[in-house]
């Protein structure tokens, strides 16, 4: 079966600080958009909204949308107040009735919705709850230490960073080089463009570790580079325990230091001046600790989100975080014919003695 | 409402070293504890079989069992395989009939069993499934570390070591010396024996750090020292993210170490001579380290389990481990007169500042 085709659906918030996942589906499947569903930009291209998407349309009703003949009704955005708003309801059953299966992220997983999937079984379609953990998910054995790729995952100093971005521009250059590469989603966005995985911070908790885990073994089968969506930070006070769970379930051999330049406060609690973002060699030595509890790794690269930099300032700001870490660094959006990050995977793979892992 | 008494159901693993809920509800509870249900050490008491627990009589069946008038029955084990036996199913509903609530910390939620929620309903009688999450959870906001009590969380070599012990010793001795103390229970035998608690390990992995900050500010209402149960290790391959997420969550001012004298590895990873435990005084360093990122604390003493010793070697591991560590260490299970870790935890109230949390 072909890869699904997408309408995706952003009304209200298609945007290019705001609509996140709607985004990064167009910037890595854009070959699968058919276009975006937005009363207020309708009649736009998605480029004159982002920046960048080219010529696919935004369309103001679901009729113009489902005419461009999508397989799909994708959720780019979550709707105000987290609950599902009644025309969506109306354009989510129009879309079924058409032949559309349905993806969401949403934390409200829409195949419980009795109306919505009463709909979807008589016509015959899927909605996809990629947030719903598969079951059963285990405990972690440890085994993702004992796997023959090499497993590299990122790592942040908050959320919000550019983790997953960071690995899926690393997957495109490793597979340009020829390298066989997976990517292992661990969040909703990386599982629309991936197509599998698991939203580690939506499982029961003492199961992060072992969904990791099961990431690692399954894309393991398949590559000799395994790339590890990461979240969280190791110290975000709501999230850590995701992160370190994450960290030590999928082993990594290398892990490549995701942040955004500029940013001072953990995100989420700045109100208050409250938890300074400190340096990223302490974050450096921090991961790296963290990691040799359970399994050793080193961070090999840092992986710059300079959004809010001009050209010059992200060049002077990705030399300061060579200077002060002693590891490559770049921003690969900004900056795509610099393969820094690219390399440092790359010579991690030299590096390694035949068998080194089952020591 | 008189709180309720127990007839602990614990059929065919009724054992110093396999009931654990069981044992801990009769160590802590007695005086609420009825009888408990075990075919094979009926006509037993709890004494004989246990070492403690007095005249507390063994039952053969569920009919003498509730002869003896409990309020609740009380799942004191996990039944083989994970499932409710029949006979167990049998007995429960002839509980209910008997006007008894039914208390269970199992993974399989009973009052999702249609069978037993009926009788439940019909009979006015309520099943409690202690692990059941709250419901909303949130993610921590950091306001634990404003709360104005001390706060004080176990912290473990391991699973399985006393944590939860720890704080119940700590809590009675506090109690003694006129403290208002509240213990947080954070699995399902804490909550069996506070009454109250959320199991942490069972709640959605964004929500860990949320539901410890929810249970500490809870306590801190009602207490000058609130004492948590910790989880897992940091270490901890499968738990870790549990770990560190209660840590972040709950703000301790204050750590007391856990640790079982004579164990190695970590013990569900052992088979592989995987994961040798380090020493106590490495473990100081990560605890003080992991929480320094989020709020600073320091572990003030260290409770070793020395169930596996004789009481010379009990006493030579806790003056190793205050030698290796600088810190007082006992086993106040073995050692009920020796008030170290109690005197730990009133030192520790005296030291602090007026208004230093809030610094």
């Amino acid at each position: 079966m072909p890869p699904q085709r997408f309408l995706i659906l952003a009304d209200g918030d298609f945007d290019p600080m705001i609509s996140k996942t709607a985004n990064a589906v167009i910037r890595y499947l854009p070959e699968r958009v058919v276009g975006v569903l937005d009363r207020a930009t309708a009649g736009s291209t998605v480029h004159d909204v982002l920046g960048f998407g080219g010529t696919i349309p935004v369309v103001g009703t679901i009729a113009e949308g489902l005419a461009l003949e999508p397989d799909a009704v994708l959720i780019g955005i979550a709707p105000m107040g987290g609950r599902l708003p009644e025309t969506w309801r109306a354009w989510l059953l129009e879309a079924l009735d058409a032949g559309c299966d349905i993806w969401s992220g949403l934390h409200t997983f829409l195949s419980d919705d009795p109306e919505l999937s009463t709909r979807a079984r008589e016509r015959g379609r899927e909605i996809r709850d990629v947030r719903r953990p598969p079951s059963p998910l285990v405990v972690s054995s440890g085994k993702a230490r004992l796997v023959e790729p090499l497993v590299v995952l990122t790592v942040g100093t908050d959320c919000n960073v550019g983790k997953m971005t960071c690995q899926l521009q690393i997957v495109r250059g490793l597979h340009e080089r020829g390298f066989r590469t997976r990517f292992a989603a661990t969040g909703q966005t990386g599982i629309f463009i991936e197509g599998a995985g698991i939203a580690v911070d939506a499982v029961v908790a003492d199961f992060v570790g072992g969904a990791a885990e099961q990431l690692v073994l399954e894309a393991a089968a398949e590559a000799d580079i395994v790339l590890v969506e990461g979240q969280g930070s190791l110290n975000h006070p709501g999230y850590s325990g995701v992160t370190l769970g994450l960290l030590h379930g999928s082993c990594p051999d290398a892990m490549i230091l995701c942040h955004q330049a500029g940013r001072k406060y953990i995100s989420e609690y700045r109100e208050a001046d409250w938890l300074e973002i400190p340096p990223l060699a302490e974050y450096v030595r921090m991961y790296e600790a963290a990691a040799a509890l359970v399994h050793p790794s080193e961070v090999i690269a840092i992986y710059l989100n300079t959004v809010s930099l001009d050209d010059e300032e992200a060049r002077l700001a990705c030399r300061e975080a060579t200077r002060t870490t002693g590891l490559p660094c770049t921003d690969p959006v900004r900056f795509p014919g610099d393969t820094a990050l690219v390399d440092a995977v790359i010579a991690r793979m030299a590096d390694r003695l035949p068998d080194a892992r089952r020591a």
